[in-house]
């Protein structure tokens, strides 16, 4: 179980979470530990399986950091109704140790909704925060921006968009060091006349905040980077990260065709695919350290379903830097800030 | 002034619509009437500006299907604001045209909001029908898909949504000849409970009618190709039209970005682009023949800014085709049908 003998910051991993549980996450976090003396890092799962990987890899890890949980969410469990299901699952087990203060964070690559819902429901929201929302980084020409929210949450409020704009921006200033970081909404026109009804309310909020706010953006501006923060409703943001995961998946299966037409083509398809590789390798999921929920009373990040050993061991330093850079009070002053205009 | 002394389909093409007018939509223009002998053609503008190109670039045009419009509405121009304010404008006075049933069809590569806007209010609505739509085609994996609405409107009721629908439907089957299309609802997963209070309502009704509806579909199923018609409201459509686009300027700006690194680089994106050229040609707007907004009591259709003569051609034969297939009778006739379900 964890302890706070130390002052170190404790992670747990599930260790059930993602395509190749546990096999990558073990791995992933076990690496991570190693490579952060600062990290007091804990498994979460089915122990015999995590002995199994630690064993087969060789791996040395303090087996008293293993907290087994008998039970796993698996992607197909309606979120909500599984962990009352599920109570002894790796998911319930290890949010409930971050809300009962014995760690610090939570990483997993499982069913996204049954982790956001465990989050919110047991670790609990920041004093203030209405909606946590989920970010996602998008490199693009000038950097990055980063999209909040991505499916936390659909029908947001005015208010909400208010709360992602202030997460946001100390998010991408804690985390990316980008000192004040313009905000934007996602908007159908730049001009202030142009959105929708939540979208006009929400600006005309976010306006009167001293965030870095410059008003709407549009949907071409997400790779332009024209701002930093990228505020919107998360059905919206949803809808945008799967269009835009699937334009790699389209080009490829578009590249395959053309190779499929000849031997020169399949020539040049080689050269293309190289260069490609090299040109989008800021898009590479695995660097990021998946994606962060915020507005939470403590640190959760949630990974990709098909996270490989790096993309946990980046999830995990995620996590400690949010840890390290406090930014759960932050969150709870900067609203604070705000309360009076909602 | 046209007039119907013939059964011809009568196209009235604004020149003053586009970046390059009158210069692009002139010689598309007449390049499509030389093609094909069942449109008569109309142009609507300065009518000095439409002899100019006439005579500059040697065409053969008919004097009297030139209609004089002294004014320009420009892109900068408040669409709605700009109807009143220049009523002797090329696309005030060919919708006027098309609404005294004096021609069948408009085509403009205009202000979009101000043809959008005369279209709505000049030519009118089809009886049954509460907001028209814009469709725009996405080439894909499967063929094509075509997502309504991309920006007519915003804030969509279920039962535009429901439109939306039927409108698409009618569309795809007549001009892409896809027999029975297959209809979703953009929607953040693929399970029915998922999705925001207008979608959730629009499905309920949309399931109701005998449309070839299969219910959800995601971000990533738009270049899956999944269904031919999806329906969202018109802020997620025009932000996911405006992002689509910037992916290939984006990936412009890698190739360069990465081919200034050194001349291997740069021989290797030679290769690239070149490829992604041909990869991409179903992508390119030209052929298309601009956007259908549908749902207005006449034809209209929307081109690009930035419109070549080749894509004012294609935009005349979709007019033409449109006209051909009956497509505003047959919208008609289908939103009676489901008007108990409103």
């Amino acid at each position: 179980m964890p302890n706070s003998d130390n002052n170190k910051c404790r992670i747990i991993v599930d260790a059930m979470g993602g395509d190749f549980a546990p096999y990558n996450a073990v791995i992933g976090a076990v690496q991570a530990a190693s490579e952060n003396s600062d990290v007091e890092l804990y498994l979460v799962g089915k122990s015999q399986e995590i002995l199994n990987v630690l064993s087969y890899k060789k791996l040395s890890f303090n087996k008293n950091n293993i907290i087994h949980a008998n039970e796993i969410i698996d992607m197909a469990d309606q979120p909500v109704a599984a962990l009352k299901a599920k109570p002894d699952s790796s998911i319930v087990v290890g949010t409930k140790l971050v809300s009962e203060k014995k760690a610090d964070a939570f990483v997993s690559a499982g069913n996204t909704g049954a982790v956001m819902a465990a989050a919110t429901l047991i670790i609990g929201r920041i004093p203030g925060i209405g909606r946590p929302t989920i970010g996602q980084e998008m490199p693009n020409a000038a950097g990055i921006s980063i999209l909040f929210d991505v499916g936390a949450s659909v029908d947001s409020k005015p208010k909400h968009l208010l709360e992602y704009a202030v997460m946001g921006t100390i998010f991408t200033k804690e985390i990316h060091g980008i000192l004040n970081p313009k905000v934007g909404i996602l908007s159908v026109g730049e001009e202030e006349s142009k959105g929708n009804d939540v979208s006009l309310a929400a600006a005309a909020l976010i306006k009167k905040t001293n965030l870095n706010f410059v008003g709407n953006v549009e949907g071409r501006d997400i790779l332009k980077g024209t701002v930093q923060v990228i505020v919107c409703d998360g059905f919206v943001g949803n809808i945008i990260l799967k269009f835009g995961e699937s334009v790699l998946d389209f080009l490829k299966f578009k590249f395959k065709e053309y190779a499929d037409q000849g031997f020169f083509k399949k020539l040049k398809i080689g050269i293309v695919k190289n260069s490609m590789k090299e040109i989008l390798k800021d898009f590479d999921y695995e660097e990021f350290g998946g994606l962060p929920l915020l507005g939470v009373n403590g640190i959760a990040i949630i990974g990709h379903g098909s996270s490989t050993p790096k993309a946990f061991k980046n999830m995990v330093f995620r996590a400690y830097e949010m840890y390290r850079k406090n930014l759960v009070s932050k969150i709870e002053n900067a609203v604070k800030q705000y309360s009076h205009l909602t």
